[in-house]
């Protein structure tokens, strides 16, 4: 029966990023809890809502833990009451120790809480993924790459392969990222530093974006495992799951368009809050678009409500060059492309009122294109 | 037609202290707008829900302001949307000119948004109270009466007086403020500095805490003015009314027991957290529950949850006096008491077990006394 004594914000700290796997209405009511396994080693902490699985180890080795195994066991504890409780505990160090029926007694300072635990075999089998052979990454580098895109894929369940982030690695090193809603598309390109086994995998943007959440910028580096239906995250403390979605991501190289007629150098904040502006009220019209028209060089944004008004505005510009051009579309995909670029000055490229037009940093050598679809209005 | 130019971010103040008083879904559609009077003067702007009204002025002498009236006027404005609309604009100054059909024009660096308003005309009568002899209260002792009782009122319509804070002015200067729920009371005596007419008011809650929102600590006193349903506060800037509760506060002075039979002395914050704890399990009991047991100059604090689990605790105290006693109640009562106390110790004193216990500062001559009842578990 488990016994074992810890730093409470450590196992608190531990907690907390296991339990974003959690969700407490899950259907299957055992994956609310958390699993608590305590071996010689340390403790693993193991949370899942059964498409994403956090496993967080804590070391005997770990100063800062000062963690104490007496007695070794698993046991499954209902995750946000018992991180209410730990929480509340008044002292820096927490007793636990398991007593009969699946009983848990934490003791800190004078308190003591006993909490009813559940049977750790009815957690789960969860994932099966061979740590052999990793692909490793920059954790910041492919944070960056995933707020670059993730955005850009569906939310909708109607096309389960667009609510996934398209990876490809070819030639060993050559990473492709790309997303879309098939409203917008948002794409990144980079070479590794490091080799790894060229894939091709579609992973679930909701996943991407908790990893984004989990893995702190002061983990330099991130270790990659596929398997067949799963991919594992892992750094030295944590270990990521979330499976894939199945399916041939649609091929959007084609997508990708070059014989531009206009082109627009915009300051990249100043257009963000003009599309801001046009917003509040393209959201009270009946196709909810911005009209974009470039005449003579000069670049100037419309929207006309009939019940709520109308905005008339000139768009600050670095250079326009091209045909003159009229082309209207959501300012909402605009103003989430332009969140998602770091430069300071960005490149808008235009065929036609009814292509889709890019935008890109206007720096040299990124390799980052977003696309945007513009809408018919007449 | 209105025709003025102002700082953006001084009018943008102005209008989100306005919009405090305003729903967007009010029962009356009219009460959704803000109204913005034009004079020579200044600016009025006014919003309500019919039971709070905000009226700030801008002054044309304010020279932060930089307000330029070119043609007085008055309009309604969809509230929520002209403010997004106005934090949205460009340039620090604003430009606002009414044309024709009741349409608004904003002008800031090279945008122009135009919205449509509606006839002043169309905005109900709201309050009168005459404005003189005024009552001069510090606002800061005012929020902090205000911050000591209002969360014991009721927030059920069952007895309607008592959603409301009874003030009751005698003496000209004796200042008693109470407020029960009739669970638990909290009533906070105080002498003023300076005289005024007596009163017996009861003022919803609601309205109290609004007004200590609205009433910012850089204002440092308010005048006081009542009529027969409404009162008003105000300040330089703004003049906030409410309406009042109709009906006979109950006579609480009767409730506050004196022959107590044991006290003790604890931490406020120790005890808080001891409770926090507490309430964690209790949420999960039948009566929702916490068990203080007082023997032999000991205190400890007990809640038993069949399902989830429980707590034993020893709390810490800094003196206990008296007899030996068992007494359970919700904790979240003595949560919310020791939060609105401000010195670092309180002293608790009871009867009976089935006898409401006070909680007060343990500090000289603070007359601020909280009364929770307790619940029979047996």
């Amino acid at each position: 029966m488990i016994q074992f004594s810890i730093n409470k914000t450590v196992f608190l700290h531990a907690l907390n990023i296991t339990k974003r796997a959690i969700s407490s209405k899950n259907a299957i009511p055992v994956l609310s809890t958390v699993k608590i396994d305590v071996t010689g080693e340390g403790i693993t902490l193991t949370g899942s809502n059964g498409q994403i699985s956090i496993e967080h180890f804590i070391s005997v080795q770990d100063e800062n833990a000062g963690l104490l195994v007496s007695s070794t066991g698993a046991i499954l504890l209902e995750a946000t009451f018992f991180i209410n409780v730990v929480s509340s505990l008044p002292d820096i160090i927490l007793d636990v120790q398991e007593i009969e029926q699946k009983q848990v007694v934490l003791t800190s300072g004078k308190s003591e809480i006993t909490l009813k635990g559940k049977e750790a075999d009815l957690y789960p089998r969860l994932q099966e993924v061979s740590t052999v052979k990793p692909l490793i990454l920059e954790t910041k580098l492919l944070k960056q790459t995933i707020n670059e895109t993730a955005f850009a894929a569906s939310t909708q369940e109607s096309r389960p392969i667009l609510t996934g982030v398209h990876f490809v690695l070819t030639d060993n090193k050559k990473l492709k990222t790309v997303a879309t809603d098939s409203h917008r598309m948002s794409q990144r390109k980079l070479t590794l530093d490091k080799a790894g086994d060229n894939f091709n995998v579609v992973i679930p943007s909701r996943s991407l974006r908790e990893f984004t959440a989990v893995f702190t910028d002061d983990i330099e580096t991130v270790e990659v495992y596929f398997s067949n239906n799963q991919m594992l995250f892992r750094s030295e403390h944590i270990s990521f799951y979330t499976r894939l979605l199945e399916g041939t991501y649609p091929d959007t190289d084609r997508l990708i368009p070059t014989d531009f007629k206009t082109s627009v150098i915009f300051d990249a904040a100043n257009l963000r809050y003009a599309m801001e502006r046009a917003r509040l009220l393209s959201n009270a019209t009946q196709n909810g678009t911005v009209k974009l028209e470039i005449t003579n060089g000069l670049v100037s944004a419309h929207v006309h409500s009939p019940e709520v008004g109308k905005v008339n505005e000139e768009l600050d510009t670095l250079d326009v060059t091209g045909q003159d051009l009229v082309i209207s579309f959501n300012p909402t995909y605009l103003i989430e492309a332009l969140k998602a670029v770091s430069s300071e000055q960005v490149k808008i490229s235009f065929i036609s009122p009814v292509r889709p037009f890019t935008l890109v940093p206007n720096t040299e050598n990124e390799e980052f294109i977003q696309l945007i679809t513009p809408v018919r209005t007449n």
